[in-house]
Formats: structure tokens, C-alpha cells, sequence
């Protein structure tokens, strides 16, 4: 016999059990549902592309965390690290097949060997979603509005979307002489919510100065009304800049929708690494604030600009799959073991196998999830077996059953018996047991 | 500026459009309810393993075209080229989690490096399903069942289930003194359909001799009924062998279900160069004889004996989804473009962008997708977008609409006009025109 082999996993990655898998389909086919109602086509494109696709010419910090390799043919290849530089270039490789504006989702994996101490994965699942081809207030609010939509679409209602845009705060720190310090400034406002007010105002101030800290953390503020943040906004950067006329516009249709409870103008939202050019969105969960966002995206100018001349303006968002699922586990919004069948045809007699399978079958066509067990095993088995897999009901048939023309029905957490019923009997009292 | 990058694909993948994508989510949400029906538990694991998980610690032929490489931490990984054997690595390592016997199923990508000139793919998708735990009658025919099952539920109601028993044909050629050439015997059997009997006949004679080949060819074929081919192996291999007995207890369970017509019993069924033990299932289509086998399978004896010392007996079938895909199609079982919203919500004044996403709100609550135009271009341009994409229907709301209180519908197929309705009378009139 030849030595085994550990079935060991690298590090960074994960099985997807049963229940967390059924968990997983139910809220993609939840949020498949939503982009289908709001016109959105599902994609899908190579998880392996040529490096230079993925990279670009250049070689920046991302590069280090990709999976990248020759392949059979010497082709420098890698596995996608994200879904927007594959859908950049998507869309510039089908520009002519795609009548733009282009709206599209995406649920797939990537990969990034990072460092998996902070509790991240080097496998992971995003569901993106963007419209392509038009620089305009109605689609970065339709964005926002679909956001919030696919939350709550999976029972999360009491979510906020904050934003703010891109150029605002930028042009805030240009008028103080900080454009050169922007990424610093950035960095710093973004970690407030960690650090505290305090804090921040230190770290501030040893980049603009004890002078000037305040006023930066007096424009991230909130204003108490959506419009008084604006009037802050307007003041700060000019009515007439474009970032506050995107604003405006975006304001007051939220306000016309009534919505604004709902979509919160944050100057302190800036996604400072990012590549966004317009309104950058972040969203939070009320009853979950320390989780951070779980869905967050913004407006690019130029999507496909690597690949081809033609300007794709664009605005979409992200889901991290798996900080959405913590975040639905905490809340209690996960179901139990879908995976699980609602009921067990025990196997009494091996000769009585038909019959197994035709009961089977009747009862899923009355939407039942129903098994078979594969094999006379002793009762005590085949009771154990249904526990373990959380299995509600047993169907009992054997050569008595079969001699009277009745079958049983036992439900297995009350350890209630039903006897002597016809099938069709059967199937009702197995839908009253079950709802 | 910098030089643009080809925005190619590597040969052998291919990017999923939004067409193809949705038929394609389409048939896995249908497949998805069948094996939910039937207590089959959905899994995944990861794309990247070990490579010594994936490959074994000998090198065989895949090996050659399995995507393998070093990764960061100098760890020896492959992209997975199967689903069955990361399912059995999976078995191993959840060994005690997982109550037996388990059913699962999985849809997921794999990779290999093979020849494209074959139409086939770098990169393909299979859905694969087994029960593990159990060496029994019930789980064979279960497999048979649901194989066909899962065809009938995507429309393929003509298919046939063509099954036999591995042993059955290696205990002949063992009574012939064949056993040493066993696997020349099975490519030549597996290729009579495509190069005839005459053919195979002249073939089978250079290795079994002229006398013994008609005795080869004779024992392969289909009898008039499934009694006489049971028959047929019975008397090859004696009744009391274990896959004669096997196979009368699957025969007798498919005839008491009244399903002979849909499953038959061929001796020609070997599937030659697979790890199969057990029975051995191809699906042909009656309406595509010459497609080949769109979802086969068999049973195994030890699923994980590679990983671990426990007995893991299993059978299974695999359906290929592009082949199946290729066969729907040429069915005409294919749905149009499933991705196109039925309602497009022209934008003729970007003050009513709020009334826009208004409208489409309400067509979505009603069950329409519905997308609004992001911007007030000219009519004939989002006229134009609404043809490229395939919108049916478009709804109009201007200056003269808002005033009157009242909105217009277009049937852009008939080109007719529904003026003057009320938003309620709209989404009924677009309902009853969507019919």
C-alpha cells in the first residue's frame, strides 16, 4: 500500500461546506434576481488572463500579491486579482457587440496571496455591478439606489449609503495648500472612526499644522441636514465646480424620492487609494457599525483607458461576499442547513426498492425535498443518519406497509408517528408537519 | 500617452456574454432545484491546491496538462483539471464532519492545457454528482434517475440512459484470455459507432483473431429486450457473479417504475479508460444521436483512497456544460436574451430624473426588469440602444406628461402608442403586451 497523501488545503483558502455553500447560492440567486429586474447582464470572463492584461506595463504594488506564471505555451499568465481590470478589458475587446450604456454584473472569485493574518482569504467572491457609458447624475444614482435595493433585497433594511465626491475633498486640500499631502490626509480621515477625534486632530496636525487641523476635521463633518453639508461643500470647492453640481443633482433627487434618511452626503468618504474620478460610496449597517463597509464603489472616467481609446465613463460597486455573509451571520439573517432534504424514505427492504424511489419522487413533485436511504441499514442507522443531516421526517415502508397499503410517517424532532395513511395522506401530512 | 494594450484573451478561454451568461445561470438555477429535491448538498472548494493533492505523487498523463506552478510561498500548486478528485480530497478532510451516506453536487470551472483544436476548451465548466458512503442497488439506480432527471428538467425529455457494469465486460474477455488486452479491445468498442461494425469487426480480429472477434462484437450488442441482454451476460459471467446480480436488481427496480424504455441495459457501455469499479452510464440524446454521451458516470469503490484508509464507495455522474450547452442549442431549447429588461424608461428632461427611478421601481415591484436611460440624449438614440438590447417596451414621461398627470407606453416591436395612462394603467397595459 503506497503512502497517503495529507488532503490538506493551502493556507488562505476554504472548503465551502454544505451549509454555508446553500447560504451562499441562496443569496446569489437573491441578488440575481434584483439585477435582472434593474437590467443588469451577467458576465463572466477567464479567471486566467495574460499577466499583461491584468498588470498593465508597469509593475505596481499589487503585482506582488498575484498569482502569476508561464504557462505550457511560455505565456506570462495570471489569475484575476479583482472583476474590474477583467471587465476593462471585456469591454474593450467586445466595444462593438455591446450597446452602451452597458450594464452588467458579476459574481466570481479572484485570488491574492495576502498576507492572511488580518482574517482575510487569498480566494475570495465580489459581486460587482456597473453601468459603462454615461457621465451623468442619473446613473451614479441609480448606483446608490441599487445598492442600498441589493441589501436590502437579503433583509439587510437598515443600511446607509454615505457619499461624497471624489473631487471635493481634493479640491479642499488644493485651496489649503495640501495637494502634495493628499494620500497622507486621506489616510489619516479614514481611520477616525478607529482612532477617535483626538487622535486624528494629532496626526493631523503634524502634517497641516495645529492651525489647520481643525478646519480639515470641521469639513469631514456631517452637517445635521443633507443640505447644510451641501451649502459647507459649495462654500468649500464653489457651486459652480462640478463635483458640487453632481451633488446637488443627486440630493435633490434622493430628496424627491424620499429617501434622503437613507443616503447620507459624507464629505469624510473619500476611498483614498482608489482609482474613482467622480462620487465615491461607502455603505454602513446600523446595527452592525463596526463592521465597516460592505458594499462600496464610485464613478471612473475612463474604465478601458489601457486598452483602447474610446472613453468608457463608468459608476459601479462591489460586494465582498464573505464580509457580507459575517455580517448576515451576526444579524441572525443566514437560514439553517438548506441543504438539508425535508424528508428520509427509511430502507426497511432491499426488495422494496422501486417503491423508495417512486415515494421519493411523489413527494418532490409536491416540493418536498425528499431522500432515499441507500441501504437496509438497522433503524437505529438510518434514525442517527437523519438527525446528523437535520432531516424533519421519515417515511416508513416495509413488507407490513406494504401488505396493508398504507405507508408511516414519523417526524423525527417531536418523535411523533403517523400511521397507516395513503400516500396521498401522507404527502399532506408531511406539508402541515413542515410549515 | 502610453501605448495601448491588446485586450486579448488566452486561446482556449473564452469571456461568457451576456446572453450565453444568463442561458447559462439558467440552466444551473434549474439544476440547482432538481439536486435540492433530491437532498443533494451543494459544495466548492478551492480553484488552487497542492499539487501533489491534485496529481498524486506518480506523474501520469494529465499531468501534462495540468496548470501547475510555484507560488509565493514557494508552494507547489496546481488550478484544479476535475471535480472528482478535489471532491475526494474533500471527502478525506471532513471525513467526521460529514454524516454518510453523502450526497453532493458541485458546478464549478476547471483547467487544462489540452490541444484546442479539438473545440474544446482551456477552461470548461462540469456539474458533477455522487453519492458516497454506500455500495448499493438504490444508489445506482438513484444516479441513473437522477441523470436523466436533470436532462428532463432542461427539456431534453428524449433522452436514453444506456448503462452496464464495468466487470461485466472484463470478465468475458478474461474467459477469452482477452484480460492483457483489455483496453485495446475497449478503444475499438468505444469507436464502433463512429467507424462501423465492418470496421471494428477487421479490428477486434488483430488482436482477438478472426475466430473470436464476431463472439466480441456479438456479446456487445442490445438484445430486443433487457431480459435477454441480462440473459446474455448471466450466462457470460454466471448469475451469481456480483455485477450480474447488480445489474438484475437495477433492471427489476427500473422495470417495477415503469422507465425500461429510458434505460438500457448495453454491454458496449465501458467507459474504458476510467477509475470506474462498478456500473458505467452514458446519456444519449434521441434527437442528437450524434452529440455523444452529454452526462456520464459510474461507480468507484474507494472515492479517497488516495487521502485515507476508510472505504469510501461512491457512484456519480458528471454532465459536461458545454456540451450540453451545444446540445441545447441545436435543440432550439435555448432561451433568447434572457439579460434584456422588458421596460426601457426614456430620459427626456434630467429635472425628471427622480420621476425616472420612480417609474422603474414600480415596473419592478410589478415583476418587469425595467432600466431608465442615464441621460437626455436624442430619442432616436435611446430608441436605438432599446433595439440593439432587445427592450420591448418604453415608457414616456416629459414636460407634457408631468403636466397632464398622465404617461405613454411604446411597443417598440409594433411601433404602437399608449398615451394619456395612468401610471396603474401603464404597468397593466405593458403586462397584458408582454404576454
Amino acid at each position: 500500500m503506497s503512502e497517503l497523501i495529507e488532503p490538506r488545503i493551502l493556507k488562505g483558502f476554504r472548503d465551502s461546506m454544505p451549509q454555508r455553500e446553500a447560504q451562499r447560492q441562496q443569496i446569489l440567486s437573491t441578488l440575481q434576481e434584483v439585477f435582472r429586474l434593474c437590467g443588469y447582464a451577467p458576465i463572466d470572463t477567464p479567471v486566467l488572463e495574460y499577466a499583461e492584461v491584468l498588470l498593465g506595463k508597469g509593475g505596481g504594488e499589487t503585482d506582488k500579491q498575484v498569482y502569476r506564471f508561464t504557462d505550457h505555451g511560455g505565456r506570462d499568465v495570471a489569475l484575476r486579482y479583482d472583476l474590474t481590470v477583467p471587465f476593462a478589458r471585456f469591454m474593450a475587446a467586445h466595444l462593438g457587440e455591446l450597446p452602451l450604456p452597458f450594464r452588467r454584473w458579476h459574481a466570481a472569485k479572484a485570488w491574492r496571496g495576502e498576507n492572511t493574518q488580518r482574517g482575510r482569504y487569498r480566494e475570495f467572491m465580489q459581486v460587482d455591478f456597473d453601468v459603462v457609458g454615461a457621465d451623468s447624475a442619473s446613473a451614479d444614482l441609480e448606483i446608490l439606489l441599487l445598492m442600498r435595493q441589493s441589501l436590502a433585497a437579503l433583509g439587510m433594511q437598515r443600511s446607509v449609503v454615505h457619499f461624497s465626491h471624489r473631487a471635493v475633498f481634493n479640491e479642499f486640500l488644493s485651496r489649503l495648500g495640501l495637494s502634495a499631502r493628499a494620500l497622507d490626509v486621506l489616510r489619516i480621515i479614514d481611520k477616525e472612526r478607529k482612532i477617535g477625534a483626538e487622535k486624528t486632530r494629532e496626526l493631523l496636525a503634524e502634517i497641516a499644522g495645529a492651525q489647520t487641523a481643525p478646519a480639515i476635521l470641521e469639513f469631514t463633518r456631517i452637517e445635521p441636514t443633507p443640505r447644510e453639508t451641501l451649502s459647507k461643500i459649495q462654500k468649500a470647492v464653489g457651486a459652480e465646480h462640478a463635483a458640487a453640481v453632481r451633488l446637488a443633482e443627486v440630493l435633490t433627487s434622493l430628496d424627491r424620492l424620499g429617501a434622503t434618511g437613507s443616503f447620507i452626503l459624507d464629505p469624510s468618504i473619500t476611498r483614498g487609494l482608489d482609482y474613482y474620478t467622480g462620487m465615491v460610496f461607502e455603505t454602513f449597517l446600523m446595527d452592525l457599525p463596526d463592521i465597516g463597509s460592505i458594499c462600496s464603489g464610485g464613478r471612473y472616467n475612463d474604465l478601458a483607458s489601457l486598452y483602447c481609446n474610446q472613453k468608457l465613463p463608468g459608476v459601479g460597486a462591489s460586494i465582498g461576499v464573505d464580509r457580507l455573509m459575517a455580517a448576515m451571520e451576526e444579524l441572525g439573517l443566514l437560514k439553517g442547513d438548506l441543504s438539508a432534504a425535508s424528508l428520509l424514505v427509511l430502507c426497511l427492504d432491499e426488495t422494496l426498492l422501486a417503491d423508495y424511489h417512486r415515494f421519493a419522487a411523489r413527494f418532490r413533485e409536491a416540493g418536498m425535498a425528499a431522500e432515499v436511504y441507500p441501504e437496509a441499514k438497522k433503524l437505529a442507522v438510518q434514525f442517527g443518519y437523519a438527525e446528523k443531516r437535520g432531516i424533519p421526517l421519515a417515511l416508513v415502508w416495509g413488507e407490513e406497509e406494504r401488505k396493508a397499503g398504507r405507508v408511516g410517517l414519523k417526524d423525527l424532532r417531536s418523535r411523533e408517528s403517523f400511521d397507516g395513511l395513503t400516500p396521498e395522506a401522507a404527502i399532506g401530512k408531511a406539508k402541515e408537519l413542515l410549515r
